[in-house]
C-alpha cells in the first residue's frame, strides 16, 4: 500500500544545524532502564526505531560523569571512553536504518545521590538532594563551574567519537543542573550565575557555546527545555520566564525541544491528560526561534500530527511512549496502514522501570526490552513450525494477543470469548473513570484479528471441558482471567477476614459490572495499584460517601511508579473521598467494620453499609482442572495463570505464540551480558 | 601481642559435617549490594574478612534461578553456569587465608517480583507477592515441586563446582519459599506439602536430602531458619512450631544457622536493641541436636562469645553486622588488641544498600565496598610520601577519622577541637534516645589516637584563621561540621519560611545543647532521616507536648531503608504524639503555625508555643572563607563541605588520608566491571 498524500508532510526531510532528518518522526530521549547496565538490549531496542522509521533516535539521560549517577536507576553513560562502545553499538543500530542518532548528555546535580561513587553532589545552592537520601549537594563555585563546563565539553567529544549526529544540552524536567541554574528558587547565588534571569541562563548559554565550538562543525546541537513547570507564578512559566528564556537563546542551538516540567507533568497518564496536552505551553517557540522545534504530547494520530506542523506548532513530532508502543508507527503511516498503528495507552508502565531499576514494558508492546535478548521483533516473527491448530479459551489481552501473534504465525486458531465483547478484563476497566484509553490493546488486536482468514473468533461461548475438546485442537489454551476476591485474604491478611461472607460484601467484579452498594461504602485497598483509588473515584462520583482505607501510608501506593499517586490522591480527597490510611481491615461487622492501625494495633469502627475489598484475584482455573487429564497440549496464561498487570497478560499472550512449537529452552531462556570479570 | 587465654575458647576447631571451621568467627550470609553486578568488589570484601581472621565467610543470598529474582536489589546469581566464575573468585579470596566459604542458595518464592526475568512467581499457595509489585504468584504443583527440588540441586552441583565448603537451605527471614511452606497461614494446601506440620516440613526436609545427596559427601549442609517470627501465637514461635521443626530435622543439616524473623526483626538496629537480643529465642537449638550451630545478636564483646559458647547457647559465634564494621574483629582478639576492635554501632546504614540497589557502606568502616574498587584495605594504608604536617581543625567523625589515618601514615597530625570533648555531632547525637551507642564512631578513633605518637589533640581550642595558619602546618583540613538550618527552606520550601524569624523557632542544635522549647511544640520534619523522630521521642519524654508534621506519608521516611520506620512511627504514637503527615509548614505565626496539605493545598492551624524546623544543614564554612587566599594547601571534609551522614563524614575523612600526597586521579578514581558487550 501507498501512504494518503495527507501525510506528505510528514515525510519531508528536516535540517538541524550540519545533519538531516529524513522525516519529521523523531524518537526524543527516553529512559529504559537497560542503558549502561544491559547495553545490547539498549542498542537493539533503539535500532529497531530506527528500522520502524523513525527519523529521529535519542538515548535517554546519559551520565556525563561519576560525580552524578543515578543508582539503582539505570541510564546510559559516558564517565570515560570506556563507555563508549555502548553508545557506537547503538548508533551504528540506529544508523543501518538511515536514521540519525541523538545523545542526550546529563549532569544531575542535585537531583543524584551518587550513592554508588560515594561523590558530594554539586548545584546551584548548598541545599539538600531533591531525592530523599540522606544527602546534601555543595554549591558550585568557579571551580566546579569550569569543571562542569568542561564534562560537557569531553562528553559531546566522546558523543562524536561514538558517532551521534545530535548532540543535547538538557535543562528539563526540574531534574539537570542546567535547569537548577535557571530557576530562581533553588539559584539563590550573588554571583554572574545567579540573580537576574540574564545570570540564571549564562551557564546553560555558556555549555550551549562550548558544545557547538566542541563538535557543532558535524554534529546537531540540540537544547531540551522545560517551558513551563505548571506552577503558576511559582516556577519557569511559558508566558514569562519559560519564554523569556527561549528569546534569549533563540538562534543559538540547532534545534528546540521543549516541554513541561517536572517529568510528571511531562509525561502525564491518559488518566488525567489527553493526547496534546502540552500543545498550548510549547506553541509560543516556533513564534521566537527559525530553529526547528520538537515537542511531545502522546501523539498518535497522523492527522494530529499533520496538523501541528501545518499550524506551525512543531516542525517535528517528538515520541517517546508512542515510539515504544509502537516503534513502526512512522512506517505505517508511510505505508498506508494508519490502522495498523498500535497506539499508546498513556499507562505509564513503562515509566515504572525507571524507578524499579528494570529494563521497561509496555501494554502494548510485549516485545518492548525484548528485542536482542529474546530476539523477538515487534512486526516480524517466524511462520509456524507444523500445520497445527490452536483454540485459545477467553479474549481478554492475553487471549487477544496470543491469537493475533499465532494467526501471524500461520497457525489456525479459533478463539471462543464467553461474553458478547472481546476485551475481557480491558473491555471492563476501560469504562472506569479515565482509563477509556486502555480499550486501545483490544481495539488494535481485535482489528488485526479481523483482517486474518486463519483466526475465527466465536462470541457469546462459555465453554465446557467437553466443548473444548469437541474442536479438535492441537493445542488448548485458556486465557480465562481471574475473578477478584471476596475474602479479605491478601497481603496484609493472610486468613479470611472475620464476617467476610457477611452481606456487606461486595467483589470489584460486581462493582465493575455496574452493580450499585448499598451507601455508605468502604473500600479496602491491600492491592496498592490503580483498582481501588479507581473505585473509589467511580463511586464518588456515583453520589456515594465513600471510605478509602488501606494499609499503606497513601493512596494506589504503587501508582508512584506510574507517577501518578499525587494526582489520584488529590483527586480522591477533592471529591470528598474520606482516606484513611495506615490501617488494616480486621473484621466486618453489620452497619461497621474494624480497622486496625498498623503500627499499634489499636482497633477503630468505622460505618459504613458494603464492603469492598480490593486485596487480590484468584485465577479462573475450572476449564483447566477439568481439562487437565484430558488436553494433550494446555497452556494457561495471562491473569489465570497468575494474575497480574495487562502489560503481563499480553505478554504471556505474546510468548505463548512466539514458543508454540519450538525446542524448550533449558536455563535461562534470554541472552545475559555479565560483567566482564576483572583478573586481578 | 598475644591473646588472652579467656578466649582461646573462641579459636578452636569446629567440625561441620565433612569440614572443619579453623575459629567460631562465622560471618553468616549477608546482603552487601555488590553481588552479580559488582562481583570483584563482592569478592574482595569476603576474601578481605578471611584474611581478618572469621573462619567461615558466607556469600549473601544467591538466586538460584530466573524464575525468582530479586532486580533491583543486587544479590549474587547462579542462574546457569556461566555465574560460576564469580561466585570461583570469591572462593578463592576466601581460601587463601585458610577460611571456609560458604553459600546460601535463594528461591524467594514469593518474595519476588521478577520485573527482570518477567516469569510467573510460585509459591505454597495462589496469592500476591509480598512485595507491592502488581505481581500474584501461582501456586506449585507436583511438577513445580519436583522443578524447585532441581534447582536446588543444581545449585549445589555448581556450588560445589565453584569450590564452596558450606551451602545453605534456606528458610528464614520470611522471604524464601521453604520458609513460606513452612508458615501456616501461608500454606493452604491440601496435599502432602501443606495441612499439618509434619506436611509443612517435607518440602524443606527433601530439600536438605537432595542437597546432602548431591554433595554433601564433601560439602557441609547448612540450614538457616527462623525459630521465631516474633508474632506470637499467628507466626512460628522458638515454644511452639519452631522447635518442633529443629526437633523434627535436628539431626539431618551439618549445621544450623537459626535467628528471629522478618529481616527487620534479624536485623534490629540499636536504637531499639541491645547485644545479644536473639539469644532468648534461638537458645533452645542446642538442647536439641547435636550438631553445631551458629547464632547472631550483633556480638562485638568477645567476653559475651565466651559466655555463648560456654553456656551451651551457640558452637560458633555468627555475625554480619559487625564483620562488616570491622572485617579483622577476630584477628585482633587472637592478637590480644581488644581495643583495636571497630565495633558495630548497629546504624544499619549497611542494610539501606539493599533497598538502594547499591553497594553496602559502613559507618564504622570506610573501605568497606572499596577494598577492589578503590585498593582500600581496613587495616592497612600505604605510608606517607612526604615528611609533611596537617592541621585538622575539628574533632568530629571526618577529623577523627582523618587524624586516624593520616597518623597511621605517619604524618605529623595536629587535631584542634572547639569543644572540650572529642567526636563533634556524634557526641552530641549519640545523647539522644537510643543512639547511645553511635558512640563508638568516636570512641574507637579517640582510642587509637591516643596510642599515636605523631597525632597531637587540643581541646578547647577553637581557631582563627590566624591561628591555624600559625600551626604552620603544610596542609589544613576543615572538618567544622555543620549547623541546622532555621529558615525553614529544604526540599519543600525553596524559600524562607514566612514567620521564620519570628522567636518561636528554636534549632535542632538548641534542643540537642539542652535547651527545653515551651511547648507545646511543633517539629517539622523536611530531612526524612532520623534527627527529627528522635527529638519528637526525646520531647515527648521529657513532658512535652509534640507534634510531628511531615510533608512525606510517614515519619523518618528515609528509616525504610534502615529497617526501622515502623518501630519508630510505633514508639511516638505510643508515646502520644501527634503525627500529621503530608502536610507542608508554610507559616510561623504567633501561636500556632500554618499547614499546607501536600495534595489539595488547603491550610490548617496547629497551635504550638515553639517551632523546630529540622529541614537542611548549612555547612561552617567561615574560618574556609577567610583562610581561601591564605592557605597553600586547604581542604574542606563532611558535613563542613556538604552535610550527609556519620557514615559519609568518616568517609570523607579517610578519603582525605587515603589522597594525601598521591597523583592526582583524573577521571573516574575507581575500577569498574563493565558488561561484556556481546558482538551480536
Amino acid at each position: 500500500m501507498r501512504r494518503d498524500p495527507r501525510f506528505d508532510i510528514l515525510f519531508e526531510p528536516v535540517r538541524i544545524g550540519p545533519v538531516t532528518a529524513p522525516n519529521r518522526f523523531y524518537q526524543v530521549p527516553h529512559c529504559n532502564g537497560m542503558g549502561h547496565q544491559y547495553p545490547s538490549s539498549m542498542a537493539e531496542m533503539r535500532g529497531v526505531k530506527a528500522e520502524g522509521g523513525w527519523g529521529v533516535v535519542n538515548t535517554e539521560e546519559c551520565e556525563i560523569t561519576h560525580t552524578s549517577e543515578l543508582t539503582s536507576a539505570i541510564e546510559c553513560r559516558l564517565w570515560d571512553d570506556s563507555d563508549i562502545p555502548v553508545l557506537a553499538k547503538m548508533v551504528e543500530r540506529v544508523h543501518a536504518h538511515g536514521s540519525l542518532a541523538g545523545i542526550e548528555p546529563a549532569h544531575l546535580g542535585a537531583g543524584a545521590a551518587n550513592t554508588y561513587s560515594r561523590e558530594i553532589p554539586m548545584g546551584p545552592a548548598a541545599r539538600p538532594i531533591d531525592l530523599h537520601e540522606p544527602v546534601h549537594a555543595r554549591a558550585m563555585d568557579k571551580a566546579d563551574i569550569k569543571a562542569f563546563r568542561q564534562m560537557h565539553v569531553d562528553a559531546a567529544i566522546r558523543s562524536k567519537k561514538a558517532g551521534f549526529d545530535i548532540v543535547y544540552v538538557y535543562a528539563g524536567h526540574d531534574m539537570t543542573t542546567l535547569m537548577h541554574f535557571l530557576q530562581a528558587d533553588r539559584n539563590d547565588r550573588s554571583d554572574e550565575y545567579g540573580g537576574s534571569l540574564e545570570n540564571r541562563v549564562r551557564l546553560l548559554r555558556e555549555v550551549i557555546e562550548d558544545t557547538k565550538d566542541a563538535i557543532g562543525d558535524t554534529c546537531a546541537v540540540a537544547v531540551r527545555l522545560a517551558v513551563d513547570e505548571m506552577l503558576g507564578a511559582r516556577g519557569i512559566s511559558c508566558d514569562a520566564e519559560g519564554r523569556d528564556i527561549v528569546e534569549m537563546l533563540a538562534e543559538l542551538p540547532d534545534l528546540w525541544d521543549v516541554n513541561v516540567s517536572g517529568w510528571e507533568n511531562d509525561s502525564a497518564t491518559s488518566r488525567f491528560t489527553d493526547e496534546g496536552y502540552q500543545t498550548d505551553y510549547v506553541s509560543f517557540v516556533k513564534q521566537v526561534t527559525t530553529k526547528p522545534v520538537v515537542g511531545v504530547g502522546r501523539f498518535t494520530s497522523p492527522d494530529t500530527m499533520v496538523s501541528l506542523v501545518k499550524n506551525g506548532v512543531l516542525d517535528l513530532i517528538g515520541a517517546a511512549r508512542p515510539s515504544i508502543a509502537d516503534p513502526f508507527l512512522p512506517k505505517k503511516i508511510d505505508e498506508g496502514r494508519v490502522e495498523d498503528i498500535r497506539e499508546c495507552i498513556g499507562c505509564n508502565i513503562c515509566v515504572s522501570g525507571d524507578f524499579l531499576g528494570a529494563p521497561m514494558r509496555c501494554t502494548q508492546n510485549p516485545t518492548m526490552g525484548e528485542e536482542w535478548r529474546k530476539g523477538w521483533h515487534p512486526e516480524r516473527i517466524a511462520p509456524k513450525t507444523a500445520d497445527e491448530t490452536v483454540l485459545i479459551v477467553g479474549g481478554g489481552p492475553a487471549g487477544l494477543e496470543a491469537a493475533r501473534a499465532l494467526g501471524q504465525r500461520g497457525y489456525d486458531v479459533t478463539l471462543a470469548e464467553g461474553r458478547g465483547v472481546l476485551g475481557g478484563r480491558v473491555h471492563i476497566e476501560s469504562q472506569l473513570p479515565g482509563l477509556t484509553q486502555w480499550r486501545r490493546v483490544a481495539d488494535y488486536r481485535e482489528y488485526q484479528i479481523s483482517q486474518m482468514a486463519n483466526v475465527a473468533v466465536y462470541l457469546n461461548s462459555p465453554l465446557s471441558a467437553d466443548q473444548a475438546l469437541e474442536f479438535g485442537a492441537d493445542h488448548i489454551v485458556l486465557a480465562t482471567g481471574s475473578d477478584w476476591d471476596t475474602t479479605g485474604i491478601g497481603r496484609s491478611n493472610r486468613r479470611a477476614i472475620d464476617g467476610h461472607d457477611a452481606g456487606s460484601v461486595l467483589s470489584v467484579d460486581a462493582i465493575c459490572a455496574g452493580q450499585s452498594p448499598t451507601g455508605p461504602v468502604l473500600i479496602f485497598d491491600d492491592d496498592y495499584y490503580y483498582m481501588a483509588g479507581v473505585l473509589a473515584e467511580k463511586l464518588r462520583a456515583d453520589g456515594h460517601d465513600v471510605t478509602y482505607v488501606t494499609p499503606t501510608a497513601d493512596v494506589s501506593h504503587w501508582t508512584h511508579n506510574t507517577m501518578e499517586q499525587a494526582r489520584i490522591q488529590t483527586r480522591l480527597m477533592e471529591m470528598g473521598v474520606e482516606i484513611v490510611p495506615l490501617h488494616n481491615l480486621t473484621g466486618i461487622r453489620s452497619g461497621h467494620v474494624e480497622l486496625s492501625c498498623v503500627y499499634t494495633d489499636v482497633v477503630k469502627k468505622v460505618d459504613c453499609a458494603s464492603v469492598i475489598p480490593v486485596t487480590m484475584r484468584n485465577p479462573k482455573q475450572d476449564l483447566f482442572w477439568a481439562l487437565r487429564d484430558r488436553a494433550s497440549s494446555l497452556t494457561r496464561i495471562g491473569d489465570c495463570d497468575a494474575p497480574g498487570t495487562i502489560a503481563a497478560a499480553v505478554y504471556a499472550g505474546h510468548r505463548f505464540a512466539r514458543e508454540l512449537g519450538e525446542p524448550e529452552v533449558s536455563g535461562v531462556p534470554f541472552k545475559r551480558e555479565l560483567p566482564a570479570l576483572a583478573v586481578d
